[in-house]
């Protein structure tokens, strides 16, 4: 009857009855206790309730989504702990003599508004995760039951004003056949464990909550964007027969799983995945990666107490790189500062943190943090085919100040017996213009480029995609960024050289066309989206595509790029 | 005898006798009063006495420094009548029953702290400026005497930790000889102002305070950095002599104020001054600038409490317009937002305001703001020769839109009656790379280019060149700036439009031999360097630099291009 507009956040269809999942009433009142040790032991029992059962969630998000997405527990099990919290709590029982509702409301409302108000992403964060925790604990005081969408047992589609990420790690695919909430974007946290998880969903439809009863019949179709609610026969045939094309259109998909990417006109291109930790390898291989383009390293480091070890570290690189075999594996050095903050290293706060001290920069500097990381890739180099990458290069003077650190290591490794590789390619991330600009002369010196578009696009528009009010500026076909992507190409090839991209851009089916023309070797993305570029790649023609290069090139606008290949590609 | 390095802040020699500037003793003790009504009162008297200090001492700023200098002493005259602060001064008093001086203290140290905690450059702006305040307001609670520059009649040279900004706008030229300090940088609030004022400088010394005693004879380089302490005769000798060089070479500078900047083999380059407001003129035709390069905007909305008028700014614009008579000015439209904040505009805090919403992506949303502006240029343009520049564009999009509104209310005020000039050229700061990279693509549709390398660099490095621990990546001799700027400059000549500079790099010695050699038009820079700079064209050859060129353009880093430049013009 009524259809609903908002984000695609994950592609299929989903047909099933509206299960709507809402916050339970927490309101409470402010009692008088006398009692005080009770009331702290109340506090206590809810807080430890509430730590096994972000345990079991965090266990659960582990095994289905992997290490990355279960970090966020950490986060939330690390609030549950934390004295600066807690004692506050327990002496406002004590000295107040209130109940543990009231303290439990008063000291966390306090710190949710100090971070809230603060001028930082990181810190606003943790607001979240405070707000989140402190509703199960307060649940759990109140005995009152919160949501658990495990619960569910069956074919639902769920509605909500937004999912937390307890929510989403809690999805059970077999009965959870799609969502929509009234807020979030394409790059929400809800949007990202969607498309892990392949539920079709529909974010941002600003009313979806309200428009919905329970007991409707809910269409998602999360490519389009849309959401119908209680659909008319025809509408229902409709996108049934959308659910099975799409459906089809993954077993064709899947037929190539095993193939390698070639085009029209019998050009190969390599397809390979970004992870972020060993468990994201099996996907790789179930959705037919060639390779892994970007190996982000971060995840070892954040979510820990301390530095990983260089053993530590070296387990996690001889893994992914033994169950890759031969195909290739690009890992990036460490990029943490700015925006990615590590509990355990103590950086002055930035006022621009996208434009700071991160990544290589902190690691030149820091550069027993950047070498211990460095032997243990090569000591894991022998088991694999390993390429090491480093971030956030700006200048060859940095590119020959970390590659001089490497050869040190790899030197020093060998005078004690190690065994590494002689084959190791060590390029870097084209991520910054200025890089980009003089692609030719760092050829030279590299033996590969990836170029990095999230943040390429963001310094050479000078927008901050995070940044609501200057995101329309995140513009991956403006001519200028597609003049840097080819003048890199075009280096890499005069030196013979290969050059990759590991931004969301290389897995866009607008993009992909124009990278093919430009001559781009290698193309990273997320697992997922790996089949459907093979399948898109097998009908283009590389040399009808390169024709196309010079008019590209001098267009005045990124609408006109994008009519330009929609047109010529039937998009 | 002994010698300290620092930072070079302000050209020129002093000699002179030494002259510390110490904070007084501003220790107090904790008193308990009976009658809070006289300590209100003794608290209002000081705040009362300090205000009228502040504005004798802003008035004084004015005059010597101009209104962009004087705007400092706004903020605090802001402060001591901010009632969010006295209130709780008073109720301090009123409450705890103690004096002025604790209840002073109090409260503006937790201000203080707040406002320096926050991560935010504007607010620990705000933090300086009321520790500045409190400091004054309570040395007259304790009727002890501040340091008073202006009291000082014989020549010294100032000796201190760092000088505040009333400090800096009382100095008086005729016994102020020079000053240096333990801290700063070059464009630390201090440097900014001896510039201004043409006083000898060296700041960041570190030690300079203790290392000299009064009495002390000391040497401040304010070329080469130095501070000499108790000079050896010959020491002595060496720098009068020095001193006496720098005098002829300013003769020398003088005696080209009326010539054009010519180079040796016969080739004209305009060189113009960026000004922030209508009294900097006379420094422009005193420094015998060709014209504005860089009209900043801003200050007409700056340390006021509302927008300026659209016939208050008619007024600004047609008086630098006729002060300059048919000498072109270019007029940048306003750049506000992101860092630069005003306290009538309520906008979003940005996590990287640089990359944020700011210049032309508020004026084109808020064009209310924008077309005011605009009327009020276009209305003044019959008064001299205007050209109009958009700040911060990076797509076309963006240019025809302001284009567009420009047009549109010159059509509406013709249509009333209005004279409006039919010459005003219309072009584009190129300060965001993707401008940069597809110069080629704007050059049909702008009049004219002007590089604000001051962004452009920050951007195309990906470096805040605010944050100590990435400033090293601000390199302007970066061999992919060169390459930008060069592609500017081609796209602007094949199209038949000119191109200039209007960031610090215009105006910098080693920079000028490049610039010139890569063909730019127009150098646009501080009124005091103008001189000097035609002083310097005249020995450079144009002919001869554009043949070192393509070897520029191909090299690696900033260091080579440097020392590849020193050695060609013997620097």
């Amino acid at each position: 009857m009524a259809t609903l507009t908002g984000i695609a956040a994950s592609s299929g269809v989903a047909i099933a009855k509206a299960y709507t999942l809402e916050t339970p009433d927490l309101s409470y009142e402010t009692k008088k206790v006398d009692d005080v040790d009770t009331e702290v032991n109340r506090l206590h029992n809810a807080l430890t309730v509430s730590k096994s059962e972000l345990e079991k969630i965090k266990e659960n998000a582990r095994l289905s989504l992997g290490d990355e997405h279960a970090e966020i527990f950490s986060a939330h099990l690390l609030v549950l702990s934390d004295p600066e919290l807690i004692t506050p709590m327990e002496d406002k029982i004590k000295n107040d003599n209130v109940n543990a509702e009231k303290a439990l409301d008063d000291v966390a409302s306090m710190f949710i508004d100090m971070f809230k108000g603060m001028d930082n992403e990181y810190m606003r964060e943790r607001a979240a995760d405070i707000q989140d925790v402190t509703k199960r604990v307060m649940a759990h005081l109140l005995q009152v039951t919160f949501p658990d969408p495990a619960l569910i047992d069956e074919e639902v589609v769920i509605i909500a004003e937004d999912l937390t990420p307890s929510d989403t790690a809690q999805l059970n695919k077999q009965f959870v056949k799609g969502f929509t909430t009234n807020i979030g974007g394409r790059t929400s946290h809800s949007a990202i464990m969607a498309r892990s998880l392949e539920i079709p969903a529909v974010v941002g439809t600003k009313t979806v909550t309200e428009d919905v009863s329970e007991g409707d019949i809910v269409v998602v179709d999360g490519m389009d964007g849309k959401v119908v609610i209680n659909p008319t026969e025809d509408e229902l045939a409709t996108y049934k027969q959308k659910q099975a094309d799409f459906e089809k259109q993954k077993e064709i998909w899947a037929q190539l799983k095993d193939e390698p990417t070639i085009s029209k006109d019998g050009e190969h291109v390599e397809l390979v995945a970004n992870i972020g930790t060993p468990d994201d390898v099996v996907g790789v291989l179930n959705n037919g990666g060639e390779g892994v383009g970007l190996y982000r390293t971060e995840f070892l480091y954040m979510g820990n107490s301390d530095f990983p070890t260089e053993d530590q570290q070296f387990e996690a690189y001889s893994s992914v790189l033994k169950q890759m075999g031969d195909k290739p594996v690009v890992v990036r050095t460490l990029d943490i500062g700015g925006d990615k903050e590590l509990s355990y290293l103590d950086l002055p706060k930035e006022m621009n943190p996208f434009l700071g001290f991160r990544a290589i920069r902190l690691c030149l500097e820091r550069d027993d943090i950047f070498r211990t990381q460095l032997r243990a890739l090569l000591r894991a180099s022998v088991h694999g085919n390993l390429k090491i990458m480093f971030p956030m290069i700006a200048t060859l003077d940095e590119f020959r100040a970390a590659k001089a650190m490497l050869l040190e290591e790899k030197d020093n490794l060998k005078a004690q017996g190690v065994e590494v590789s002689d084959e190791i390619e060590v390029g870097i991330m084209v991520e910054i213009p200025a890089t980009a600009v003089i692609a030719r002369q760092f050829a030279k010196e590299v033996d590969f480029f990836s170029i990095g578009t999230n943040d390429l696009i963001q310094y050479t528009l000078a927008a901050d995609r995070m940044n609501e009010q200057v995101s329309y500026l995140y513009q991956p076909y403006h001519p200028a960024i597609l003049n840097l992507v080819n003048n890199v190409i075009e280096a890499a090839h005069a030196e013979g050289k290969w050059a990759g991209m590991c931004g969301e851009m290389a897995g866009d089916s607008i993009a992909i066309p124009i990278l093919l023309g430009l001559g781009l070797d290698e193309f990273s993305m997320s697992a997922t989206s790996i089949l459907p570029a093979r399948t898109q790649i097998k009908d283009l023609s590389k040399e009808e595509l390169r024709s196309y290069k010079d008019d590209l090139l001098s267009m005045s606008t990124a609408d006109e790029v994008e009519a330009f290949i929609r047109e010529k590609t039937n998009q």
